[in-house]
């Protein structure tokens, strides 16, 4: 309890970390491990700070057991990371830090934050002088440890300090550190959102592929995986496919049985997925392929309504594929995930843009597409392309009409047909792979029945309607002799 | 400006109403033109209170011209609805009357208000002993004045009062009128907000089926009405159907084109529907088929981007039909509307379950069925079926179990699946029927790939996983040597 006997008060650490779980401790040592920094811990309970510096003494750790000695072994600009869980932990911590801490400080909220929480405790910091940046941070403890991808929010002033340290901590992609700076204050944690978003699509996408092998072909895991595995040496090379792969290639030790088999099939969510699909209702930015992802999971959790409806009719007629057949299904398969990976990808970053537009960011976002090539989840070759499309375009208005794309949706849209009709026949459950092709067909439609909806809006709430032909605002009188007015829209 | 003057101040409405725009006229009319309702009015600018008052003698409205004298002509228990814009200018009313009026007094909302509002509005006023009622009104201005189908919530005592008065103008569905004490506080809201989120989806679908006939047949919005027509005389009768034909067949004057090919394609949207799914999203129900309609309106008004999209590539075959197989396909299409719509229908009552059991409502899903066949917008013949489905089993765990819905998905799934299958080979963008689709095989699926995404997570963030064949949680030491070993749920 005795401070004197426990730190230095000398303020010799460059930067502190306070939470120290897992994430928290990796990313302390992580912080150590690099060339020029000194990093003080704190955590609530003083069992975990004794624990990580006893077992990385290597790392030089200045620990504290107060707040009061956290602080002080803080040099100026005081910046310290909190690892806590999200939520009203991560508004204590920020309490008794801006309580100490001084005009130019800089206190970072690493945890997985709601973006408007992070907008709100920027707003209550700033007038203080300190600075308050919340940052994404992807890669689970390994990349913690190891090297994540960073995205942090906040002033530009303080990502001067920031910036440096942790860039010595990323993961680095083609030798460029896996940070930068994503906007003011909410907009890391915007990011961080939309990057979980897509996440949750990309693994619904796998999973639909392995599962139209796996009826359509009677494929084992292990050969499943097998396929995987070569699909990562491709152009769908990323880290989702190459742990697909693993998991896939696992056997059980208790049955023998492949380990997927014995998995329970009920999907856990932690939440971000479904905060992107709610951002992008408020955005009125269409993300159909990440809400088919969450709700695919909330479906799989429905023990009951799963179990009342598992005789519910199904196909008449058994479909398989077999030999040089079930190798043109694999790869339309491949093609069909490339196709609407695209589209997630696309859709995603369409919630990015008009976030930035919304709530005043300036989002790079050939730099967003740089940052997630190494350290985070969703790290994939094709993020290199994206890089490059935003690079060629910087307004480009949509992902999948950049040159490069659009060549890739022509060599996958055919087969990408073919999947989604044959999943359709064969009763195999494909959503994202389904609306991922529907939205598809939307964006290139040249007239869409959104204009009789317009219509049944107009007839039933007088809502109005715009006209191909002139400019102005139109009702019929549907309820009187039917003739067109002109009017101003309708507020109700 | 003299209350002398202008208004009795003896107390002889038994309701009354604030807001006399369209919606709050034409209640005020419906109200006024029913035996026993004695019927003040008032609004914010007397301008609209006198031009309704002059315009409708027979009514026998009292008018006022401030909140003092409209209140002083209200009997006890004084009954005020409000029907003013959702958002402050119903704080600003609600704090007007809430200071003027007595315990055992009820304020009503009958604005689109959002249910987390009123869940928040009704905890604010109750300690006053004042009753504040949100009640959901679907029908459209056409509704308000000549029967809407009505969803209060509130108190039960509030309901004692009130429930009369809403009987007396609401819609009659075979006898029965179309109101029903929903459940406590914000139960009114939430279930019209689903009832708007299920509007939703019948528009897509019926827009899609229009669509794909179109496309697929040649045929004209004018013949195609006549189909709506004629299913309008099947299982699909509803208001929804029978007005699409009535905006299928009309002619634009001006260029004697059908209508439907002069309103520009772009669908707006007021909320209510995106609120559907975020609210699905809390709750971690799948609405799927309400999310697709959605994004399918967002989708539609994005000008820029469907602009540079209208030359991506799409399937090298033209797709139609003729004659008798045009014939065929238009009942396949029907058949896949109707399956659908039960969908709809499904996950939308789901969301009343999960929104009734996380706040607290006593929500008889088979009485909501019967306020929903008249006076409102999804009203349909096919809700008797529903509420016949509630009452034979209240616990019904999902509507499409249910042995009626269990037939006709079986008479319609085929149907259902060829329909999805030529719409992705076609290019024709079918994501509410597809989705649909997707989700009733998921639905019934014994086993989804679920497991591998459940391996994925344990695999990047030790997330864990439960097993099929024992109790317990599980992780598998991934980086470590892959045995696997008992633990707690993960926290991160």
């Amino acid at each position: 309890m005795s401070r004197r006997t426990f730190v230095p008060v000398t303020p010799s650490a460059n930067i502190g970390v306070v939470g120290l779980a897992v994430m928290g401790s990796n990313l302390a040592r992580n912080l150590a491990s690099r060339e020029g920094n000194t990093v003080a811990v704190f955590n609530r309970s003083p069992e975990r700070t004794q624990t990580l510096t006893g077992e990385h003494p290597e790392a030089g750790f200045v620990a504290s057991e107060s707040y009061d000695d956290f602080v002080a072994s803080l040099a100026k600009p005081r910046t310290a990371i909190i690892m806590v869980q999200a939520g009203k932990g991560t508004d204590a911590v920020i309490s008794e830090l801006v309580s100490r801490f001084e005009p130019g400080d800089i206190i970072v909220d690493g945890g997985n934050a709601n973006f408007h929480d992070t907008i709100r405790r920027e707003a209550e910091i700033s007038p203080t002088g300190i600075h308050f940046v919340g940052t994404g941070i992807s890669g689970g403890e390994e990349g913690a440890l190891n090297g994540p991808s960073i995205m942090p929010g906040g002033s530009v002033e303080s990502y001067e300090t920031l910036g440096p340290i942790l860039a010595s901590i990323a993961a680095v992609a083609e030798g460029e550190p896996c940070v930068t700076h994503v906007g003011t204050d909410g907009a890391g944690h915007f990011v961080k959102m939309v990057h979980n978003g897509i996440e949750y699509a990309d693994m619904q996408l796998i999973a639909e592929a392995y599962d139209l092998i796996r009826q359509g072909t009677g494929k084992s895991p292990a050969e499943i995986a097998e396929i995987f595995a070569e699909w990562n040496t491709g152009e769908l090379e990323s880290y989702l496919i190459e742990i697909t792969a693993e998991v896939l290639r696992q056997t059980d030790a208790a049955t023998g049985l492949p380990l997927v088999d014995v998995i329970l099939d009920e999907a856990g969510a932690k939440g971000t997925g479904a905060w992107t699909v709610q951002n992008a209702l408020d955005l009125g930015v269409p993300t159909s392929g990440i809400a088919e992802a969450v709700f695919a999971r909330s479906l799989s959790s429905k023990r009951a309504q799963r179990e009342a409806s598992v005789d519910l009719p199904g196909p008449s007629t058994e479909w398989s594929v077999a030999g040089a057949e079930a190798d043109a299904f694999i790869e339309d398969v491949r093609r069909a995930l490339y196709a609407s990976k695209i589209i997630a990808y696309s859709q995603g970053f369409d919630e990015i843009v008009a976030g930035a537009e919304q709530y005043g960011w300036d989002v790079k976002k050939g730099d967003i597409a740089k940052i997630w090539r190494a350290g985070c989840i969703i790290r994939a070759r094709f993020l290199n392309r994206i890089a490059e499309a935003y690079a060629d375009d910087p307004s480009l208005v949509a992902l999948v009409v950049a040159p490069y794309f659009r060549d890739a949706v022509a060599g996958t849209q055919e087969a990408w047909r073919r999947v989604v009709a044959i999943a359709a026949q064969a009763g195999i459950p494909t959503p994202a792979f389904s609306s991922s092709l529907a939205y598809y067909d939307g964006l290139r439609a040249p007239r869409l029945p959104a204009a009789l909806i317009q219509g049944q809006r107009d007839f039933f709430g007088a809502h109005t309607y715009m006209r191909v032909d002139k400019p102005g605002v139109f009702h019929t009188l549907w309820s009187g002799d039917r003739s067109e007015i002109e009017t101003t829209p309708s507020s109700h």
